[in-house]
């Protein structure tokens, strides 16, 4: 048995796998990195642990960060799950299991520039991809590229984060209702947004003022006036992201309500349909503990 | 004589004009249409023109908006000088000089979508361009095509807010030092930041977390980050509005520090230096009132 710990930024999730990978239990808590309860990591781990079998566990994410429990050096693409297995940090806290960390990946853009991830090595390894594009949708969107079962380079779109910075600090969500954040998606107006991505050949700096503009001039409803700004910013990450990784199928993991939209989005574009894997984390995790003998 | 105004969302500027447009005297508050004083509109027209001739007075920007002292319908482009002036909007307030609100004009943007600018088509009048391009660096950088002294169409770019809000709510600008802004510019982080854009074929979006990723890797100081974002930005407004506007000669009305930058964009970028010109918004003012009748 192992016990599995995605443990990001604004949330702690905990799995309890069986002998075969399989996943027994769940627990979540909002004991994110930044947010951590009485005692600390090693108070919430023993916590959310509670009552289970005193296994192994392992943990990949920003747990293992500057900002972490401890800090995990990035293991340099291209790296597999045996190289990453290979570089687990190990921690032997009083009164919680054995936990092995699980590093980051460091590798280079389509552009050569530097890249980094943590937490999404863990989440490609769980997807079984040999060859090939895995699309992770997110605050920090990461287009994945494997060769060999092996990472071989990556982009970071800031896909969530400029929605989210936009929608609240902006002029382009200051005319929007309060409550027009928990309204249904509306699709006509996201998918304005992406044909208009797609239809820019100079990204979407020319267009961004145009959320505000279509409101202005009454061509769009306030309220729907951010799901075209997600439409946009979508749709700039898909042209520039299949520009540069080609139109194989890819891989997609992520949230229901994100895949949903890339999902969307994809065909849009006439990408072919993505593959998509649930419970990423957890498949991951189990693998890279098996290849470094740990809970078997 | 004649008073002009400059009243925006966040300062009132206000300049005393001779018989012959020029500016005999200036004062400024921090009076922009979110942040009135006792009195409001009437209280803060009354008090920044204290003691001055009862002469007419003539007001640009969001002063006429939706939030402003009285809203001016936008006048569609194409639109020159006459077409503004013969469509103000006149206040007589107690106690105030009478004054007159110029309206914003309303157009079309490269890409065909609708767009709409108040404030800078004064400061277009003032640039007294007949054809050509005149580029204003701002928070929403505009890009406005002029033939024969009318404006014909215009991009707006959200270059500064973008800056803004990534810089004051985004991960990019959690690593840096709090009095980081008030350092001089890094000349060659932030042409770091053009030269990245300019190479990139895909926009910005698979760039944007280079910012970090290169402090992550040390390949950049966290001080000097924001100065390579800056350039990313500016880059990529330089980038689209260069391939969509042409190559002429270009005319620049801004803020010295933000012209200074732009200056340094358009020479990476091989386009030929731009003509500047200052105060831009009372000449655009002045020029107006005479169109109108106003002042003389």
């Amino acid at each position: 048995m192992l016990i599995a710990l995605d443990w990001g930024t604004s949330s702690l999730r905990a799995m309890l796998l069986d002998g075969g990978g399989a996943v027994v239990e769940r627990r979540e808590r909002d004991w994110g990195i930044l947010s951590l309860p009485q005692g600390g990591f090693a108070g919430a781990c023993a916590a959310i642990t509670e009552g289970w079998p005193a296994v192994p566990a392992i943990a990949c994410g920003m747990v293992g960060s500057a900002q972490g429990w401890r800090e995990v050096p990035y293991v340099a693409a291209p790296a597999g799950i045996d190289a990453i297995a290979s570089r687990l940090v190990r921690i032997a806290p009083a009164g919680g299991p054995v936990l092995h960390l699980v590093p980051g990946v460091s590798g280079r853009d389509a552009a050569g520039a530097p890249n980094v991830m943590r937490g999404e090595e863990t989440q490609v390894a769980g997807a079984g991809v040999e060859t090939g594009l895995v699309l992770l949708p997110g605050t920090h969107s990461k287009w994945v590229r494997l060769e060999g079962g092996r990472i071989t380079g990556f982009d970071t779109f800031m896909t969530g984060e400029l929605f989210a910075v936009l929608r609240g600090h902006s002029i382009l969500g200051r005319a929007v209702p309060a409550d027009g954040a928990t309204a249904p998606l509306c699709r006509d107006a996201f998918t304005r947004g992406l044909a208009a991505a797609r239809a820019s050949h100079q990204g979407i700096a020319p267009l961004l003022f145009s959320t505000r503009a279509l409101v202005l001039s009454r061509q769009i409803r306030a309220e729907e006036s951010l799901d075209y700004l997600s439409g946009l910013l979508i749709g700039d990450e898909l042209r520039a992201g299949l520009a540069t990784g080609g139109r194989a199928p890819c891989t997609l993991i992520g949230s229901a309500a994100l895949v949903e939209r890339y999902r969307t989005g994809l065909k849009l574009f006439g990408a072919p349909a993505a593959r998509e894997v649930e419970d990423a984390a957890a498949s991951g995790l189990w693998r890279i503990a098996q290849a470094a003998g740990i809970g078997r």
